[in-house]
């Protein structure tokens, strides 16, 4: 029970795609005929996902014997075998569809986080996922950032106070919704607030806010709030929104501490990947 | 009940983000303030999963009021209002990152076919989908194929019989497939197979397939395979394997009946799309 | 995984009957005591669906050992042994009623479609099911069906296209009708219609029906409309409504392809099996 | 949530059918068009079943509107209208098959049942049903069983202590048997045990059963039995076991309170019940 | 399957604490580590509910591995060890609250019940609980009493019959009551009414009711109602309402059947267990 | 969906109680008649619950009216009403014992931590409870607590990062259990570690620990450990271990900022609540 949610949700993926009978496997493939299937890229990538990969076809028939032939997170170039899977070719090919499915995804979103990654190499900043993740897939998703290098954001609404441009609207003012939000999280909670201009920045900071994010500033305005920060150590820095590979090494540059980019999860490509019975 | 698998993921992605409670809307916002948020675009697009948008705000709290200003499918510009949220600030706050995650994944997905469809317009061949969809999303992702004027291939291995290269081989030959399909399914299904050499198509054509996907050929040996069917009225020609924005136009102008795309679902770039309480 | 839905309805059996507990068993029966139980047949009849009758057993105590005596579809006669179970006496009875009860069932309908199959031996005519099931059974009932050399009609409302005279008139005509299906229908699926009367057969031919389905019409129609639809080949005639033993062959000798009949599902009596602890 | 296992299964019986779509009402019939639907017997009967078969249109849409024209348990001839299906045709159609398939088979429990009830009429003995139901369904069958006329014997194997043939066995007799489950038994359950002989009988006696049931005895036997009995007020004899239409009135003749027979669940044919739009 | 309510509840119990991840354990300790805890009691008590502990070690992590070292409803002294676990250090910790809380929780009730049970031993008198048991937990805190040596009541509403003050209100006295009552139930349950004066006791008796609960009697009429009930072999007398360990000696001696307790469930301190690694 | 755990629980809840029906109800009480229940407290307390205890009864029967008299954490004496309940008998009569249920044990829980609240009151210290909680109940346990005044600890091991004493020795010390903890944990958490000497304190306050939990230890150790962290204003001081009702005070004297006691939850007596109809 490791990861319940996760078993459960690559069980609907079967259940969604096999329904009550993958009827061109059962009428075309003997249930008696075994063979052993290569699954390898079609294109460079980073690997991710070979555990969830592997419990699909697990799950489907336990009979199954899956072998990974690289690690979570390694380089893998074109035409690389990653891993083969034998056993009942009815079996192989019933899951073959969701299994690449899960794999090429979060392959694709740890290729994606590592070029970012790579990017801001030599400082000492968080590139981190956000919670603009696939409905259903957060958990795996998350991970992929993890296989790619990346560190992770909250995971939901539960588990960290991020007080929004909206909630700050909404409940009166910066002060009030820092010192609102101070006087009712429990003691293990930090809090972080969106800013979107310097004032509001200094604003904050005398509330005593554990984290700021800097919500699409300029790099210039950036730049003004490291330095007027730099002086309160325990106060974490974090730059959200426009960020790409082009302009994500300038921010980097300016010295935050945390990069927050929606597009690791929502909208990275997925990679090739293509399973063949040999 | 319409969709009752629907209501299922909806309910289980609100429960991913807010799990035991938006503690930054809890602490912040009094249950008692109302506002009304206004949805906006800040690309251009083609809209669609505006009824699962809404259908998320009234999971959470049936008192509060959608309006949807565009049609499903409809061309939005940049800076465009697409809808309106009314009632309780903190349900409108707590519902935001989920059901904006899944407007913008499905416009994504409808923008991207849509310009696939714009591409082949004079030419009546159908654009469709594949079974490359987002796991626990296939369903609403479909949806957004037809919204972007594209057409579904089959729904999942329960509704059609498609055999592949990796049937054919696990089941002796494309003879012994076709043959074997024809007899077990119901009579409501046709039957289609893969191929990926001028013969191999004969030899489905002898065994009456009722529709052929011509896998990653050229555009010539494509031309030939049209040339050889068009005296078979009842046989439909489908492409699939590499198929992009450029390309998709001179395979449409051979002559196929329908071209069928992963990339429509499985590497669509999210819109961009906001949500400000005024 | 093989019938996820199988399993979650067996769990829901044995839970609809056993609840919190099997008070009588759990009182009497010492948790130590292991005995055999033979299950055997109290009349002739064709036996089906062993392998749900065996999961049963494995789904509430895996320490049991349930052994087949017969083959799935085999005739067996009054008094022959069935299967026998081994292990926990206590596990055995608390299963018993819940496992006798499925494998009446699924071999009274295995024996009832077997005498149809028997009465149109020498013609080449499928005798297919209905979706007039039992409710939560569908799946196990169609493969009864087959156990008892039937076959299955399509599955449920999503994976085959039937226009009934209902729809029909909903439409605004035949004509109407199946223009739409084929129109937005995806192109693995044929189109059946229902049809009451030899002009809405031609009008259906006219429209390139795949299936016509001849609802309740006299052995004279059916026999017209054998002879109007040979010369077109790819079109199948489907019977339905009224079909008992004793008119089953008449029919079959006019020439159809295709005899659906409800009542192999939902009026097979149950057959008599026992289940004794020797 | 009065019945809440009874919606769940209506709710899965409506997915059994319609999965991921209606289809051929999806492409034939307009969302926007009504009707009114007709449900009329084709049979004698007696009607049960209709809130079951109400609450499957409201599932599905609660827009509809339902009327039934019969009571419960009510006699119905051949012809009658029984209830009318008012609202969008679209869901209607989608909702038919599934709503008629509960009618269908609860009338035909409530029609036979009330066949074995009027057959004893004048006798005051119970005609019960037993644990020999449609897996699902034991809920809407013991209902069915109540409208026909009959009374229910305990729902489950948690609700009442039957100790049958081969817990005696495994147990090590019939004093054995009754005396742990008195000690164990809670104390506002009944002991009931099942015996083949007068011997048996006069045990069963000796140590307090609350009822005994007589399995398969002679007709002179059970009159043996009752005899004995007689001067016992408190206990109560049950017959079980070949009781059909022919012989059920000699039985109550001999003077038992229950006479318990499984063929009103398991072999009751469905009654022929049709929906027609006007 | 033996308990499939009881595993779900344990899974529901890890999850509630778990959810997405034990971040402490994950982060600090090594995936590899392997170690052995050891459990033992901080205060004197009968130990209940060591089969459900295990089972939160086997569902998180079946390489676990436990070993109880004593037996349900056994005394243990302070100090003294109860189980061991061994295996992965990170599983052990991720399932220490949870197995404890529910090992606390049901041997507290025992400890409590073997209070009530020592207290009245001389006398034929069974302790048994009430319906005043925690939600969800009912199944395991009846468990619980039966480990301490007391007796179980009814389960839930629908496995036995108890007429109650306010259901006698609602449907107009007792005698109207248990008529219905005896005339609806089953055949193999007994009719249970609540009194609360002498006259009612015999009104009740009139109608040969099977039980007779005693509530919130005086000492003295509860000795009249025995000597009156006396010569009625069958009826069953409860005492309920007010019961604590001070005078529960006293109702035993008075000679009534049955007393049952509400606090044994309702208000049972949790006795200290604690866990350490070795 | 506010809270739609806390639905599903009390859905359960119900169904574990009724099962397949409230049987005394069912045969005793007409189902037209209405009666008006009045809920009265038979002890002083602090009410808590109400929400919960009203959506028991809307579940069950939409149609009833729960009207509160007192609002969440009122102190209310003996005798004095809570709510009244008006509806149809029969469906308040089925709600009953499962609504008291709740409504008893968390005013329990309310009313024993008001007495720790009330205890420390002139002290700056927050009285918290822990993840001692009743499995299944968290949520509601935890809402009782903040009823009766006092302040909630992490809700579970995903929302806040607490090193114990196990975790210490699995992963090597305190220093290294940290590290780690700092480098993985996303950036909204602090870090929390239990200490048992002062030389630990000390280790952990080098370390950057933000909340310190004194284990167990003596109140001369507690005062050094004030002394000592009083000059780093951001770290937070916990007390936790046999903390009862008569040293509370005194540990709020020391000047901890953090008191959490496990009874508030697992050992707080249910309050004893009636309901009658009148």
């Amino acid at each position: 029970m490791k990861n319940p949610g996760v078993t459960d949700f690559l069980k609907r993926s079967l259940d969604e795609d096999i329904g009550v009978g993958d009827i061109t496997t059962l009428l075309t493939v003997n249930q008696s005929t075994e063979s052993r299937a290569k699954v390898f890229s079609k294109v460079d990538m980073i690997i991710a996902g070979m555990p969830f990969f592997s419990e699909v076809f697990k799950i489907y028939d336990p009979s199954l014997s899956v072998k990974a032939c690289k690690s979570e997170g390694q380089r893998i170039e074109k035409g690389e075998t990653i891993a083969t899977v034998s056993g009942k070719s009815a079996s192989i090919l019933s899951c073959e569809r969701v299994s690449l499915n899960i794999l090429q995804r979060l392959s694709g979103i740890a290729t994606l986080t590592n070029r970012f990654v790579e990017a801001v190499k030599p400082f000492p900043v968080k590139i981190t996922d956000t919670r603009k993740t696939t409905p259903g897939m957060r958990y795996l998703e998350k991970y992929a950032v993890r296989a790619g290098g990346g560190d992770n954001h909250r995971f939901g609404l539960y588990d960290g106070i991020l007080i929004k441009e909206n909630h700050i609207k909404a409940s009166g003012g910066i002060k009030e919704a820092i010192r609102r939000a101070k006087k009712g999280g429990h003691h293990l909670l930090k809090i972080e607030i969106e800013v979107t201009t310097i004032n509001e920045l200094k604003e904050a900071l005398k509330e005593d806010a554990d984290v700021i994010m800097l919500d699409n500033m300029s790099g210039q305005e950036i730049s003004e709030a490291v330095s007027i920060t730099r002086e309160q150590k325990k106060v974490l820095l974090e730059v959200s929104g426009g960020v790409n590979l082009k302009n994500v090494r300038s921010l980097a540059e300016r010295g935050v501490d945390i990069i927050s980019i929606g597009a690791l999860t929502h909208s990275a490509p997925a990679v090739d990947i293509s399973m063949i019975i040999e």
